[in-house]
């Protein structure tokens, strides 16, 4: 589709910014299964959830049938800080590739927390100061979410408890300043702190920590704490509706200017800023009205989609959390330690799950090296560093263009450009001295992390 | 001036941007006297120049009389990558502060430089192409500018060498690591490869290297090297010139809803963000045509124009450039060691200096925990984490705001955020922790710097 005169960069003005967000559930003949307490094998209650998240979140995460869930006021006034965000069209790096198609990516990084996590920080901070709370909790890696939630509950006055895993917050001290500098508690995960922390510290001294660890502190630290709810970044139903203003103001833009994307592309680990993305164009496949070629894109190092199981398994590492229906490798899967990027969750949001399981996307792995090798080209040809999480969508927006150059094909291909890479320079330290490596998970590698995947009840017949 | 219903940010369009830079000296009815050959005592002329900088940057440093000077395609084809940017009304400060002020600020941090920088690396390497070069030089001390220029010179394809003080570049690796992705050549100062370095390493060796010294080394290897210029980031002319971009663009989205500011503010090292900022509202001011409060704001720890002498000084450290005619504490005068932000530069651009000698503009100084202090509000209520740089503007404008709530005045005031602070985090963590000190240069260490002042012909009767 030949489209004259559209603009580098295409800004909504604030008055076509979203005022609902898209729940693509209600566009679903199969829904996800609910997720499912353990201890009993039975469907989880909105009781079961109401002491670890915010109420008006459970009743978004269970809603299948809304269409449209309203953005209150309150959360357009943070919006507005750094939404709209722009979609660019990637003119130089269509000319570098010299290719028919046309490339469009939207692009989330130019706030202070460098990623689109800053979109479901926002609701969820501005929900719980709704319910009364005084404070949240969560844990934190590589620290994008953990940032993006200081910048929330700084700007709605609730205190934040940020369970940091150890090594992270050692080797990136800067990021864990950033949080700091928003007013947030930042702990080294394992601590005192928590009934769990201090016995993996008694079981493990010195151990740097890791995620499945900083979860279960922050889970403890909410439901022990009167006033206070932990807070997830990712995977889960309503983290995916936050995150459907990227594609709401996606499809905003494109239809300013009478484009229809044919493949729309985003990187994967939780699955948020992607089941985000598609959303709105997802929801009209589902009816019927388009046949976009959704493609998500995930680490070769971790390769949930592509070669997981769709089972139970547990949301973290630690075994704490409810069991959710979801492509898994194993809630015991570690990614090779030469995995630079972010995107190391073993599992995948059920929704996304569910719509791959049911054909209506495709995912494609890819190795790091390669991602940073296109993280550098697009860095040099469009101005913006990439974050590696990032890199792999456009390492497949990339590849999909070039297939477009040999068969002569004059695509769309709108991808997410979910963040900056300002502080992951390390990693790109690492490729510009031609060290990085590209470690793919052996089949015994992978068995090891399916033994970890629950043998109970409801996956009777899956395993 | 009261107006309704302007929006959180202004974004012109791609065709609203301006198409020619604005040359304040065309106003001016004193130009500042010509930079001078310090051997001869007379000025340069354009061939004592051309070995060292472009042929199109002298032309424009010697332009008084155009006042708009185009800006080629070639370059506005690189400004749309992070042009026009976002001129944001701070209502959530205004709300903080509770004052009757209105404040605008002109954000033009948005880009992977980091900052405004890149208005002048962009032109900069643009004419280096046109005129058949294949290689330019500059130093970097805290990295921004040599991040900026690496950008554009690997945009415009053109090698380009580094000269980072030594010190910076073992400190912040990772500004180091971004430039060396953008593929330019970083060089640890001083270095074996020049002259200059050479004997300073002889001289001292270990040490962690000066500005001074990187200058020397990056004039030396242009001016050596054939088909090889150097580029400077601030302080000259043509540096102004192309950042009056950030001004026109000010004034045209302000025009839009009909604003006026009253007060015009932003910070001063080199003087090339505040110079460009304020361009085409002093163009107005000395036809006449206003009668805007222009504030330049400097660290306390390096007050150039509010303590420093008018006269003839050396440009650098190291004696080896022209002399210009600029408010100077002396080209041997060095900060104290405990100040963290930028800034730090001993002179003024000789526009600025001789605006500020003429009454066109003032100048006032601050400290840097009072900075911090003004960063960590505005990162809280605006969203942005700034570079300290910026926030001594932030700063001077949270103080006229609060002046404005005293005397019951409604004053438009416009600033510059100038950059982020994301590779500036171990002074917020010495902020945060509380370790930050200020140190004011007391008389005796001012009359220390004044004696670094050449004693010379042009200097007769000014010192």
């Amino acid at each position: 589709m030949a489209v004259k005169n559209i603009p580098y960069k295409i800004y909504l003005s604030e008055e076509e910014m979203p005022k609902a967000w898209y729940n693509v559930k209600a566009h679903m003949k199969v829904q996800h299964p609910p997720f499912v307490n353990p201890a009993t094998q039975k469907p989880c209650s909105k009781d079961d959830l109401a002491p670890v998240f915010c109420d008006e979140c459970i009743d978004q995460e269970l809603n299948e049938t809304d269409e449209r869930i309203a953005i209150p006021q309150g959360i357009l006034d943070f919006y507005r800080m750094f939404r709209p965000s722009p979609l660019v069209r990637a003119y130089y790096l269509e000319q570098l590739l010299d290719t028919p198609a046309e490339i469009y990516y939207k692009f989330e990084g130019n706030n202070t927390s460098g990623s689109h996590k800053l979109n479901s920080a926002a609701a969820q901070a501005y929900y719980a100061k709704q319910q009364g709370l005084t404070s949240i909790t969560t844990e934190t890696g590589a620290g994008q979410w953990g940032t993006a939630l200081a910048m929330a509950a700084s700007f709605y006055g609730l205190h934040l408890d940020v369970y940091m895993v150890k090594v992270s917050a050692e080797q990136k001290p800067y990021r864990r300043e950033v949080i700091r500098t928003y007013g947030a508690n930042v702990i080294p995960s394992p601590s005192d702190t928590t009934e769990a922390g201090r016995k993996i510290l008694k079981e493990f001294p010195g151990t740097g920590g890791s995620l499945g660890c900083a979860i279960s502190e922050a889970v403890e630290k909410a439901v022990s704490t009167p006033g206070c709810r932990y807070v997830l970044g990712s995977v889960l139903d309503h983290v995916l509706l936050h995150q459907s203003v990227i594609g709401l103001e996606s499809k905003a833009a494109l239809d300013k200017y009478g484009v229809t994307p044919d493949v729309v592309i985003g990187c994967v680990g939780g699955g948020s800023n992607f089941g985000g993305l598609i959303a709105p164009f997802m929801g009209e496949k589902l009816d019927g009205k388009n046949d976009i070629d959704f493609i998500g894109v995930e680490p070769a190092s971790c390769p949930s989609m592509t070669r997981g199981k769709f089972v139970y398994d547990f949301c973290d590492s630690a075994k704490i959390t409810p069991l959710a229906k979801m492509y898994t490798l194993g809630c015991g899967f570690m990614p090779s330690a030469n995995h630079a990027g972010g995107l190391r969750y073993h599992g995948m949001s059920p929704v996304v799950s569910q719509l791959y399981h049911d054909g209506y996307l495709r995912a494609v792995s890819v190795e790091q090296t390669k991602v940073f090798e296109a993280a550098v080209m697009f860095a040099k040809c469009e101005g913006i560093l990439p974050a590696p999480e990032s890199a792999h969508a456009i390492r497949a927006a990339v590849d999909e263009a070039l297939r477009c150059k040999r068969e002569g094909k004059k695509k769309v291909i709108l991808f997410g450009l979910t963040g900056t890479g300002y502080f992951d320079l390390a990693a790109y330290k690492q490729y510009n001295d031609g060290t990085m490596t590209d470690t793919i998970p052996t089949d015994a590698d992978l068995a090891k992390g399916f033994a970890t995947i629950p043998d109970c009840a409801v996956n009777r017949g899956l395993l």
